[in-house]
């Protein structure tokens, strides 16, 4: 019995998965890149498209929802957080393999908002076809002109006008929006400044094609476009939206946020357990087969040692997501912050490291379009400041601590906890 | 039920346990210090004697022998591995502690030893004093001349002669033979060089008052004399030892240390994980109280930092040592050897940071004799090199990961997994 | 005085140098990046070249060539290693600065190889343009198929036919051949595979047009082409060279490499070092300027350790270069071996780090087009494995601290010292 | 000539202190430890007080005092700080050696605050002798009861009361009045708690028999009491000294620390580099000579990394020292603060690395008595909290970097730069 087998049904669905991802995923890696290299960079991918036909018949789709956020059971299996750690991490094996799945970020963030925010109305008209995978979503949050850490800064604004809102400001790091089938963002932006600092928020609905809406330009992340997926920057100017696409009222930005980021952020960190995972795969074997100073790589004490370490970071931070998983599930998302905010700082920095040496183990061909390592490292690096940077939820943690052993905590540092960019 | 959660009687123990250390462990600490350095270093304390008594009458008393090693249940209340994590660790949270519960080794894994391998005769006459708490026991494996790490140098010999051995080498970090309650030793050495290397050497009960047994002097470890616990120096020069004195057999002696050492690291581990937590509260009230440059430590961002990664740390360490516990109890010692070995590095390093950042945090006072700390660190630190150095250990993890993904390990640098002295 | 004022020479040559990087250099990096994104990527700028009339008529040109390649100082002022420091840090903060001064890797090696090496008619063919900034240039030593950290391993084929060397094999990391200026390549491989391992491989003059010389495709580097400058992999099949091509005679391949690898080493370290200088002055500015938590970012202390955390590491990562530069300068590079391979294992680890602590300052824009930073870093990472791997520098140093205490280093595993790729 | 080149006297005055090393110094270590572990702990030893008067003799004496201190040089060689450099580097490698050359803290440290602040009464009666090395002295400045690291905090008073002084408080950690021949100590306290922040402090000399002063303990450091040095409490009770045994004047307690600091730390560096280097020399040593898994140490890679490592680290230490060195000498004490800074960061952090290395190597030999490791570590360890903690001199880098950027460092936290204990 592995860790992962906390219950039958997850094994069963991890054993089910892994076939899939033998299958049909890790066999058109290759195929995968060449599509994005050819054409309009930014169309989503038949390939993609059939893979995703396969898996939904195969009831390999929608894992990511928790009992919580669908008490009914009518969007997917309800797999509990624990149990779906085991899923997630194999997914984030190869960085497009989510989506096949339904499973990508920020789709599943936006889901569970509609799932557990949305009118019925407003789970008709873009949950629905998101959770079939039709339709790919955005989250606008991030603004470019000031540190989106402390989302209390964001400027953007949504000024009621009527029956409508009026929607202004700059927005970048949407990521997805990039992909023709984006759709639909959930934006965030001021309604009241004059409010207390945590209600000052709001979060609406606007579909990608609104007058008003403009994509700028798309952003690279160490020189890659995520393409056909994408981070863009964007404008927002005098976009008019009906009252009736306000997430759950006015001033509840913040509420919203608290709820999407907690489950967002522990979906990452599985996502980079499993990509660590696969770098040391590629570094063992990458050398038991190459050759320097006359005995292979292998037989080199350093690379036993990075093996070997590698191997004892990995463990720990799939421990710790999985216990806070588990606390999720148990306790819930709020109770678990310091366990959540403790895995966003240590699944990102330990794939980071593990990756490395996968590159540094193969040379010039780590650093190149040969193996998705490079790719992979600018991914992580990104996630040690996206959804809040190492240092903010440091703060969090240590908060806690001096809370369990009674200090006061308004004592320290006057800070906010703050949400911040998916 | 995951590994996450503990059974209903782990938590009632630790809880009593808890209650234990409130009332009689904690409020004694200056006082045992006081004790030590008044008279004779190497008398053992009354003090601690008392407090023996008192938590024999509670039941709080051999903790640490597992199932399988007590099938019958006659020695303990036979907890399993995994449950033992939680009371092992708070004993390690002062250092004197494990003793007074008579988990503390070397005792522990002698009697391990003892009730495994040990006949009726042996079990009578050493195993029962020691599970009664009334005697104490060395382990002299290590010896000064030869780097130790590697157990097939170990070069003391046990000569058979008639009925008789008769034994001969140097050993030392014979831990625990300055206390005049130490009467019993375990001790490796050679009885065949000419067999196959891991058949070569075996292992005898050596009284310490047998003619030929000298402690030639008490070793430091960074200026501690460990008193009345200490390190001994020893020699042994033609004592003469019944052959019923053998353990288990002839060149069974890597056998019995490949047995005993797993449980031995593990119980450092779990030590280590309650020491630390202890720096971390230290470290946490000090902040809190002591004021720097206008403000708490506390509300210095450096503080809150070092206390975030304490947490962090420390958690992933404590569940890296749970789910090495669970493999044990459920697929065995010998097939968790990887994830004893990963703990066995990684436990003692996460130790020596947090003690290190409490250190840094209380200044003058964390070096010297007015905190626990110094002394924890010096212990922390031994045990990154005792029972194996962390390098021995990597290249069992390396090994294992090789060998999982198909590659021969006997080409791994022709390396024998070798046991290390206590 | 400052660290760099070695001589009144240097110091007003980067008095100079700065003046041109200020009116200059600084001020066109958005244009030359915008440059590059339109039209043809693989074709020089003419913003480039201008520069480069600009700077060569200031006497800003060619600053690289040490006094004892060029003795009779025909091509450039002849500055020692240590003059060059300063004015290479400089250079290096910008990445395709040092073009503008005709000292860009790998050209500069490839002079110097043509200065020592080369026969009076390769210079005048070869030289002579490169040193005017004419013509650019191409190395050839990596392959694909084999480690290259170690330089015995390469396997294509230089072989004498009547007059002529006909060459065959697959190059791959050729910097600089995307450019269409590009003109010439020097390419190592084997002309007699049974030779004394190190007697086996030379080195050739091969233009880039030559028939049978094909550019399969160009490398990225983290998601970066690096065009129009390129990394290309190639093909040789049956190109047929004058055996007057050859570089300094048969077999001395190895030699050559040797004498190549150590300056274009030291000179990646000061360009490193002058990079982690902007870094950190991107970093100060930064969190003067942004606020979060409602305080200045500076104003963070978590931000101030990074600062100043970095500019211990950048000052002693300096102080090692200049160091080695020294001793180049006075026992000469086959004696300052040990202090070369120390910068290159230094220099790229600490402005990894430095420029690392930048991008999670700048969150987001970190990654992004929108600072030079991610560049910064896809680069510097590449140069923890060009040139040799870190550990096989770490390798130079321990054997020569062995040999400093009089250990037979030719105990020591048996390694030879390996020259690697540009 | 550069900063990389000694002075011809400095190399000279080099070679003659390292013969009289080899000669006196290292053959006499045992026996020192020995003479300590007899008798009286806290009486000088004769075998000192031989070596002393033999290094007097051969003019190895006094090299500390910089030009600037000692104008008519009347008191030592007037070496440069980075003369000096390479000779407190080499009595640093062993603990006891700089007293023989009468280069030892705190008595170094007084004797610079005697010369540039005494009156010719004080230089009298106190430097006389001290320069002679007759008597040895303390500094009395960090209080047990407050964060000596800002050194505001500092409680004691000095009240004048007529012609005299009263002097109420209580110190600890001070250095050097365990020995029986410290007759004076330098006294921190506080004139006027009323004046401007930095001008309440005043110091002031204090015999150490005077009525009123009371050693309560010696300090341990790890286990270490550092006899017959060693570390007091001490109580100040009611003490009355002539107002002529203050030093400068009232108020200008903290321009003297200021002073005396910057000189004390960078001699504690100097050493600190050379505990490393002979680290280091231990660790190649036995790795040449141990065997374990069939090779000698150096023969297993880890082992090499962990010297090139060190190697690495240790010549950018000194060169970081040389240089701040070098700075003392030509623009100033105060204009090298940030360089002092720097240093006493990482100097300490680099030798505890090394020396830890060095252990690691050794297993139980270098925890224990038997090699100088143990008692290098807890040493270098107290230096990076005595002195003034790591962060504290951070904070003190990264103002200066934001100051030469041009950013208004009042801003920085408010913080002052504080002078702290010796």
């Amino acid at each position: 019995m592995t860790m992962f087998d906390v219950t039958p049904r997850a094994k069963k669905l991890r054993e089910q998965l892994g076939k899939f991802m033998e299958a049909h995923i890790y066999p058109n890696e290759d195929k995968v890149a060449a599509e994005i290299n050819t054409g309009d960079r930014w169309h989503h991918l038949d390939l993609i498209e059939n893979l995703k036909d396969k898996a939904r018949a195969e009831g390999l789709w929608n894992f990511f929802l928790p009992p919580g956020s669908d008490p009914e059971g009518q969007y997917g299996p309800g797999l509990t957080n624990l149990e779906y750690t085991g899923l997630c991490e194999m997914m984030g094996r190869v960085w497009w393999a989510p989506e096949v799945f339904n499973c990508s970020a920020p789709d599943t963030g936006n889901m569970e908002v509609l799932a557990r925010y949305g009118t019925p109305e407003q789970q008709e008209q873009w949950l629905k076809p998101l959770l079939s995978g039709e339709i790919r979503s955005g989250f606008s949050m991030t603004e470019p002109d000031v540190a989106s850490s402390d989302a209390t800064n964001i400027q953007s604004s949504v000024v009621r006008d009527g029956d409508e809102y009026v929607i202004n400001g700059r927005k970048w790091w949407t990521s997805g929006a990039g992909d023709d089938r984006c759709k639909i963002s959930i934006f965030m932006g001021k309604t009241d400044p004059n409010a207390e600092r945590h209600l000052q928020q709001s979060m609406i609905l606007i579909p990608m094609d609104a007058p008003g809406v403009t994509k700028e330009r798309m952003l690279t992340v160490f020189g890659y476009d995520d393409a056909p997926h994408g981070h863009a920057q964007m404008t927002f100017g005098d976009v008019r939206m009906p009252a009736s696409n306000m997430l759950l009222g006015e001033g509840r930005g913040f509420e919203i946020a608290q709820g999407r980021l907690g489950p967002g952020r522990i979906h990452h960190c599985m996502r980079l357990v499993g990509q660590a995972e696969r770098a040391l795969e590629l570094m063992i074997k990458r050398s038991a087969q190459r050759t320097a100073f006359g005995k292979p790589l292998a037989l080199h004490q350093h690379t036993r040692e990075m093996v070997a370490q590698s191997r004892m970071e990995i463990d720990q931070a799939r421990l710790l997501t999985m216990r806070a998983a588990h606390m999720m599930d148990t306790v819930g998302n709020k109770a678990a912050k310091s366990e959540i905010a403790a895995i966003k700082v240590v699944a990102p920095n330990v794939a980071l490291r593990v990756i490395d040496r996968a590159i540094q183990l193969y040379g010039g061909e780590g650093v190149c379009q040969d193996t998705p390592l490079a790719l992979m490292y600018a991914q992580a690096r990104t996630l040690r400041l996206a959804d809040g940077p190492d240092i903010v939820h440091a703060e969090t943690v240590a908060k806690e601590e001096y809370r369990r052993q009674g200090f006061d905590t308004r004592q320290l540092a006057g800070r906010s906890q703050a949400p911040v960019t998916t």
